[in-house]
């Protein structure tokens, strides 16, 4: 199996696990030297808190592990595509690349309704791509929805 | 004393917390019927996380008080123009208006890099303006880079 695959495969590990929480499944993991120094998934009900979201939770522990808000050489493996917010706060913390396995069209900060990463002149370059697995990660928010919807 | 000007006040007294802690002063206050609910300002260095800006710290108090992450009817006073993660941060928390005192040429959210709050047919819509203290705000953030180069 392809690393990025590896990867990809453990953020949507945790994006299972934030749907067994009744959250928005989205999952994100941080890799560094070819090691897993970050994960997360989305928390906004268990906090009640707006920002934590997947990218924002795995980053803030890769900087914890590293010590070090720069994470300069990392990558974000991400199951959707990154939100306005957390394209900033992935700019911000100066990783290298982020793969994400499918599109978010509604929020998307990346290729859907902006592109956070193509703004001009900012002071870090951030590299993106769509990575494997697309078609689970989309299945999964797809049955998160309509579960929903049908409990409502 | 208008109250535009007691909420930039608090926020500019947060402004120059991060100041004296050696971090890049910007401050922010979350505004509620009236009342402050959540204060913050950078601490990007004490907590070497890239993601702990003024307005993502006082938009979690905030929701924190009112055990809720969405924060329609409240206000937000920054020291500066939010950064493209913040105004990510502001759009998802559902802040109705953002305040700010002056522009960030280089990373600013709203105004300066990108629009971020112009984004047509989101969920939310989020008003802005610039604020009273502009000249404070900047003398502020101006005095922080003279020090940082003289001290390098």
């Amino acid at each position: 199996m392809d690393t990025d695959t590896i990867y990809m495969q453990q953020a949507l590990y945790e994006a299972k696990k934030a749907f067994e929480e009744g959250e928005i499944p989205i999952g994100a993991v941080v890799v560094y030297n070819g090691k897993i120094i970050g994960r997360g998934h989305n928390r906004t009900e268990a906090l009640q808190d707006a920002t934590a979201h997947a990218e924002i939770i795995s980053i803030t522990a890769a900087e914890n592990y590293l010590k070090n808000w720069r994470l300069n050489g990392a990558k974000l493996y991400v199951t959707t595509e990154p939100c306005i917010m957390c394209a900033g706060a992935i700019l911000l913390s100066r990783i290298d690349e982020v793969i994400f396995a499918t599109e978010e069209p509604k929020f998307g900060g990346v290729v859907s309704r902006t592109h956070v990463f193509d703004i001009e002149g900012l002071n870090h370059k951030v590299k993106y791509r769509k990575g494997p697995l697309g078609d689970e990660a989309a299945r999964l928010l797809r049955e998160f929805f309509l579960k929903k919807r049908v409990k409502q």
